[in-house]
């Protein structure tokens, strides 16, 4: 075909739960069927981006550079919740059991898809953790491998500090399902019965 | 949330195959994740939207006001394709069995989805055939209700012209399914198989 459009549908196709097929459905509808959508799309993606960013303590999406859970004077600074992801982060906040902070690792380790540690949200995570201020680590990880992995990681390289407390949730949390979609009983069960990771 | 951000999941949940969920994931993907993936689709999507567009006779994507196909001087002028959409004339192309030109319609009547005579490519269309030039409209249409439909609608209402023959493809194409998927065998049975539709 042409440059342009391949290379749009390149870029279209590298977003998270897209193939080619979507992809250049999507180039079509935007370029040829709906084009006054393409600039909708343009305008809110970029004012998005302008106003939107990653919270530079945490990682939550914040128009703001720290996020209002972070700067929060409420919420409990000496536990941390690490989840995977921000939809894991809005799940937990309308579950509304848990009131401390968060940290997002922006994905899990995965050998498979070559997502090492380097990949994950970590250099800011040590930094929170070596100001002091943290008692307890809760590992609101996916219930699957690459979660577990990822769970042994944190706890055998990255908290090394045996004044912490590291816990994972555990019960509730169906096997191979992850935190958004749990209901909220079930995250709340998963909280209550959290256990301690031995290092 | 925050308007931005949902303005940006609505805009995003409004394109081809994507529901809430996709886009939140695609959305918090661009903002949080992967910034630089974001100034990278705005700027393909903004040099692709500025370089390309419809073409302004049948609907085809194109560099140009005109489309190679409806310009060129190779390809049979008295026969018109029409199709749903432009990856069903990629998928015509590609099989190589067709050498006249194309109308796509962008899309197919759908009570359902709301989809009327009004929302399809076809004031163009109606002036082609006005032009006197068309000996043959072949319908290659899906093989489902809303194709059935949407052959009858163009059989009885917008080709008005005794003088030109109407065809539809039949044979070949499976239950149920559209022309992007077939096979060059599939497509080309299909052509062949064609069949006059009585007014």
């Amino acid at each position: 075909m042409n440059e342009p459009y391949e290379r749009l549908v390149q870029s279209l196709k590298s977003l998270p739960g897209l193939g080619y097929r979507s992809a250049e459905k999507i180039a079509l509808y935007l370029l040829v069927e709906k084009p006054a959508k393409a600039d909708d799309l343009i305008e809110r993606l970029s004012l998005a981006q302008k106003n939107l960013g990653a919270c530079t303590v945490c990682g939550n999406l914040t128009d703001l550079s720290e996020c209002k859970i972070c700067s929060s004077e409420e919420r409990e600074a000496n536990r941390i919740c690490v989840v995977e992801g921000v939809t894991d982060l809005f799940a937990m906040e309308k579950a509304g059991v848990f009131f401390g902070k968060y940290h997002i690792l922006m994905g899990k380790l995965s050998p498979v898809k070559g997502i090492g540690a380097e990949q994950l949200n970590l250099k800011t995570f040590s930094a929170r953790l070596e100001r002091g201020k943290v008692d307890e680590v809760i590992l609101a990880l996916s219930n699957d491998l690459e979660g577990e992995a990822t769970c042994h990681y944190l706890r055998s390289e990255v908290i090394r500090d045996p004044e912490i407390r590291v816990t994972r949730i555990g019960f509730g949390l169906p096997s191979g399902g992850g935190i958004t979609y749990a209901d909220e009983h079930t995250l709340m069960n998963a909280l209550q019965s959290r256990q301690d990771l031995e290092n």
